[in-house]
């Protein structure tokens, strides 16, 4: 982990694009607070409100790389505002509506940046006209302050092939970029143009106009990033224990999906080489052995999760390990609910 | 929820076969003593000594339907076996003297079940023989007692043809019931022969020799199992909110598989009718809508989980509703690790 974080801050040492790690990669504050040590950071990115509130413990600038919506989720980031740089997306006039009522409501101001559909086909305004006419609003509506546009590239960051990632991402990108050059064209300030993640930081990094990637998974790594050609290391597992050995190619481990998901397929299995999840339901692994594999019942087996996100959004702790000894334990603050947790 | 309840226990009202709901589907106390008080109960079942640590506060009779394998668990067992009826599942000669070791060390009885595979082909000895081996050990070792047999026809339970179902399901209970049998021939105790869930439980309960159901699902439902001819009702919803409302047939909801998982597929809409999951990212719903659907961003959106058990493991309460009006708040107490929360 350490070297991915390094790895990271190096790339963008030289700049002018700076990194904005994203914290729903891993929800724990201690890891936000190495990556903003190593350097090379404008703030952290979070998904949600909750992940926001707990990292504003430890950092001044912070983007909710979504659209807040309800009065709940407004009215908490506009009291984060208060304290703290807070940007948000907005990609239509209710969202950025509400945002502004509840920023003017705290007495503070809330920075926003539109969010472009660059060809995901999730949240984001198509680029070109729609989205100088939200900037435009933004730029006149009191409580908030346009800081730039955003688009997130997320069906491209997972592509095998380095070529069709980088050609598909630089076209991606051109629609960001010259949508930031209609802003600055009618007047409008565009300081920030935010993209990538741990699959294009690279791509996207190095494109004039980008200013910001928001890379996440590459502090921890998992196995569908573990395809790609990106240099960063495996450095996160869970550690089951096998609970039965009924047959002679077969273990059964006591990590489930409740413990590593499987969105993006199965675990791997990190020894003994060649086996292989071949079922995961609630709580166990199922796994096929080679043949002669010497597993025995109370043995510790270590699985490689395919998903990062999801998997850390499954436990309220990690623990650091320094070659095989635990050195610390962290919690992974922002897991969850956060704001249930304190008033339960 | 309450209707389901009932009805559950009004099935196993006349006996002789009992229910021991699973704790694993809700890891909500309140539900617990809700199925509890509800009769028909000989106690809870549970998948991990975790939920037996939380679900030993309401019930003094807890079977964990899953193998404790190494020292902190089989401890952790122990002790809950000195204030308590605690009875695990066994399938190995290591795991039995496991257990037995940590409940001598504690100085109690742990009550344990030889663990049958009836085809699902995960955990469990095979039927016949084996199993009068391995429960004859269990009989002859001090700190434990054998209770009987259990057999988890988990690859039965999600059939959507009734007559496959209830076929497969009396080929898989026959084999359970006849090892009891051979148990009882050979002079052992098997007072115990535990199996069942929710798509199998008027099925394998009634058929003679099968003493308890670990049904859990039926108390909240799924939309896997509100595909099979069961009278339960769904009863879980998760309630999003509309973020980004992009184009005219497509809508974003809040609520991703960190709030609903898609291991049993993508979960469906309430209304607008005709609306459906079309990807389910991290913290997005993605939707697609009917035309002419009137969705705005704000609007709220109930969806209906497809896997009720890996879905609950995510939250941390759930809101009780009467109609549509909240009229509780309960902890998800025995989700995710409560034992590190305990201890951080």
């Amino acid at each position: 982990m350490e070297r991915n974080i390094r790895r990271m801050a190096e790339f963008f040492a030289a700049g002018p694009c700076r990194l904005r790690p994203h914290v729903k990669a891993h929800k724990t504050p201690e890891i936000a607070r190495r990556q903003l040590a190593a350097g090379s950071c404008t703030g952290l990115t979070c998904a949600t409100v909750s992940e926001a509130e707990i990292a504003a413990e430890i950092c001044r600038d912070i983007l909710i790389a979504n659209e807040p919506v309800g009065p709940g989720k407004c009215d908490r980031v506009a009291a984060l505002a208060t304290r703290i740089d807070m940007t948000v997306a907005v990609d239509s006039v209710a969202g950025l509506d509400e945002v502004a009522a509840a920023a003017r409501r705290a007495g503070a101001t809330v920075g926003v940046l539109v969010d472009l559909n660059v060809g995901q086909a999730r949240c984001g305004v198509a680029p070109g006209g729609d989205t100088v006419s939200l900037a435009r609003r933004a730029a006149s509506t009191s409580g908030v302050v346009l800081r730039g546009l955003m688009g997130y590239e997320g069906h491209l960051v997972g592509l095998a092939d380095r070529a069709e990632r980088d050609a598909r991402t630089r076209r991606a990108m051109a629609d960001l970029v010259r949508t930031a050059a209609m802003l600055r064209a009618s007047g409008l300030p565009c300081d920030v143009v935010s993209a990538g993640g741990t699959g294009t930081y690279d791509i996207s990094g190095r494109i004039e106009g980008i200013t910001e990637i928001q890379a996440g998974s590459y502090v921890l790594m998992d196995s569908e990033y573990g395809r790609l050609d990106v240099p960063f290391e495996q450095a996160l597992w869970a550690l089951g224990t096998v609970i039965s050995r009924p047959e002679p190619t077969r273990c059964v481990a006591d990590c489930g999906h409740k413990s590593l998901t499987k969105d993006h397929g199965h675990p791997a299995v990190r020894d003994p080489a060649g086996a292989a999840v071949v079922a995961l339901n609630d709580e166990h692994a199922t796994i096929a052995l080679p043949p002669h594999a010497r597993v025995q019942v109370g043995d510790r087996i270590y699985l490689r999760p395919s998903h990062v996100d999801p998997t850390i959004n499954l436990h309220d702790v990690l623990y650091a390990l320094d070659g095989d000894r635990v050195v610390d334990v962290w919690p992974i603050a922002a897991r969850g609910y956060p704001e249930h947790r304190r008033s339960g």
